[in-house]
């Protein structure tokens, strides 16, 4: 799970991987400064924007999953809440400004080591346009959502229960764990 | 807001700071290999582990906040999902086995880039013990809760809230920010 440390980013001299003293966990160590070079997950922040009765999806320009259909999420950086992130990923994404209502969706993606967080949002205008992350931004009702050209199984989970949560008129915070499902890929398609 | 990285992972070269083409932030740069090195927030799982009338704190044993009281918590590892973390945190720092309910509390701390996650949480014996963190652990009453030796204000608020929640019988999920919050530190002690 560990990604490729060659070298440690203080000193620059070569990393070992091993067990801490008074750890557990395989990590980088430095034995020339003493440094450990920890990992851990990272966060995905993103919305469901909403405008009337459509939601807005962006065609992704980049990999992975170029082509597919995505909700505006992306890294969450340094020195932001969930809630900035979320509304600067729509901006950067999307061109879109957002009116963030609840946190709705909080998947935890173990195999990837990632969470991810959507927000329910609003669109007061139907303002928005392609980012240089995405090919094409649209508004979708719910027939036309194209569910076999989405993106991620959690845009695909967020949309699924959105849609239902309408339907019944009642929208209920999720906080789910996914394994991957390899159903999200077409033939040929790398994972 | 960037922690101290001098040297590249992957090649050892000097690193340089500046902001890559097509993004508009900081990063470290690597010029000899190509390599940016990405620094994101870190996630804090936990729980609020209930035995009855009572809750669990641990007295931590461990900077920061050496020898003041906190929810069972720590940094998501690579590979898990934030309930497990939440649950082997509880393990390790009060050697309590908990069963975990819903996830109860989201914090925002962009000052420090945490995300904080707290999941309401069951104990089904009071069986626990101090783990190497902790330098003791013990159930509390409301009324007894050490509310001015509380080690976070994640924890204050948790706790805060669940009591609140419990008076009028609805647990509800919450997604907040935090600011920082000078009042939790006394008099001469460091932040």
């Amino acid at each position: 799970m560990l990604a490729p440390i060659k070298f440690c980013a203080h000193c620059s001299q070569p990393v070992r991987q091993g067990v801490p003293v008074g750890d557990d966990r395989l990590r980088h160590i430095c034995d020339a400064c003493g440094a450990i070079h920890y990992q851990n997950p990272k966060v995905i922040a993103g919305c469901i924007p909403v405008y009337g009765e459509r939601i807005l999806l962006c065609r992704r320009a980049i990999e992975p999953r170029l082509g597919f259909w995505t909700l505006p999420a992306g890294f969450m950086e340094l020195g932001e809440t969930l809630a900035q992130a979320a509304r600067r990923e729509a901006q950067e994404e999307a061109q879109v400004e957002v009116e963030l209502e609840s946190l709705y969706t909080l998947f935890s993606l173990p195999h990837i080591s990632q969470v991810y967080a959507f927000f329910l949002a609003r669109m007061a205008e139907a303002k928005f346009a392609a980012g240089a992350e995405s090919l094409e931004v649209r508004l979708f009702h719910e027939r036309e959502i194209p569910w076999d050209e989405l993106a991620f199984e959690t845009v695909r989970r967020s949309l699924t229960l959105f849609f239902a949560d309408r339907q019944r008129g009642q929208f209920i915070f999720r906080e789910e764990d996914m394994e991957p499902d390899r159903s999200r890929f077409r033939p040929g398609q790398p994972a």
